[in-house]
């Protein structure tokens, strides 16, 4: 797998534990949403109609996911070899247990996971987590959602935690060269100057500038262009304009 | 609306842009994940198939926003009154663009979303952005996705950018406003076009446009000033520099 460097077994130790879902079509939506994160490993609970042609359906180019699958009869079973359990819940209704957002969650599993499994772990899409299911998490995991309709399809849940994840180990990557920068060289500040003395000298000819205070107007022409980052071809680009709008009407390019 | 506090013109502010979606359920679920995030404005650019069972199917509860979606039939006209627009992406393919990822974009949205409307707008399912769509935005967002397979689901792409949009608010109640936001008020999507026009005018006049084939080289143009986020003011300054440019020299204005 193309992961970044030295993830591979933070992709390979998270789990996907969905409890009982309802509707088929959830577990291949899930096992796409997944798979567009780099995570593999779904887990499922007591599922309601599986194997279905309405998940096959869903999971799009996620297929090899779904296949990989693996039906348990108890959540217990599902997080056999797991260090760490993480229940979601859309709302904060168990005074019971740890609360915290997904963001959050996510980062305490980027702890745990290079070293052993991490479950992630989804009710069903009516209810959410019961009170045994709950009883096997360390943890609770809120998605920050809108109080007033804080109904979020099951899958897409899936996918902010499984974005979380990804983004903690890019974050992680940070300070490591990216490898996909702007391949276009940015001018210098000397490119810059000599393009702003052309342009000066060019407002002033079309009578753009007041000779007698050409400063204050000017100054906000080069902060806009400057805010631009301009690449050296730009300034090219620019400078081409400028030579033309002082040139004699008559001598065009074309 | 309960959302966290002096936050309502945030959510206001933001316009969700699906051009040419293809299938009806993914503008459902699109309904569905604004709303679960506190998201309203949804625009249709061409939508295949719209108004339909199966978008109302999909927005569970959040048949509202669907019901108040706007279609159009250009993306400028889904952009008017816009400060600033957001092209997704699932690929980093156009090297013309600045390009962040999708929590950085959220960010500077955020910025601006307080004083001025702001859009993300999402291509089709099957090719994403257009050329053309690309460059009515002034910035390009990437999700962060595996390399080998990135194909996210347009409304887990929505899902997850305005859940970004929503960390942002609930951030910002951790630590205080900074108050240093830029006051300038920038100038909209349509004054943008205007100045676009005005230049592509002007470029043709004093002949460094080919007319037979003006494109490729104004295209370049439009790019680096859209970089630049120009403010309202700026405009008029720059368009001031146009008018003087194609005007006869005699009549300068000093």
């Amino acid at each position: 797998m193309s992961q970044p460097n030295n993830q591979s077994t933070i992709f390979d130790n998270i789990r996907i534990v969905l409890c009982q879902t309802s509707h088929p079509g959830n577990i291949g939506s899930t096992a796409r949403a997944m798979k567009t994160m780099g995570f593999k490993n779904l887990y499922l609970v007591q599922p309601d109609k599986y194997p279905n042609a309405q998940a096959t359906a869903m999971a799009a180019g996620a297929d090899n996911v779904l296949d990989n699958a693996i039906v348990t009869q108890t959540l217990s079973e599902a997080l056999v070899g797991c260090a760490f359990a993480i229940g979601l819940s859309a709302r904060k209704r168990y005074l019971s247990h740890d609360t915290v957002n997904a963001r959050e969650a996510a980062l305490q599993a980027y702890e745990i996971a290079p070293s052993q499994p991490v479950a992630f772990v989804f009710g069903t899409e009516m209810s959410g987590l019961t009170n045994a299911e709950l009883d096997c998490c360390q943890l609770l995991a809120m998605i920050p959602a809108n109080p007033e309709y804080s109904s979020l399809n099951l899958a897409m849940a899936v996918q902010l935690v499984c974005y979380e994840l990804r983004m903690c180990t890019l974050e992680a990557n940070i300070h490591e060269p990216s490898g996909d920068a702007k391949t276009m060289p940015l001018a210098t500040n000397d490119d810059l100057e000599r393009f702003y003395t052309h342009l000066e000298e060019t407002l002033l000819h079309i009578g753009y500038l007041n000779p007698n205070a050409p400063k204050k107007l000017f100054e906000r022409m080069r902060r806009l262009y400057s805010r631009a980052r301009l690449e050296k071809e730009e300034v090219n680009l620019l400078r081409g304009v400028l030579t033309l709008t002082q040139a004699p009407r008559k001598h065009t390019k074309y």
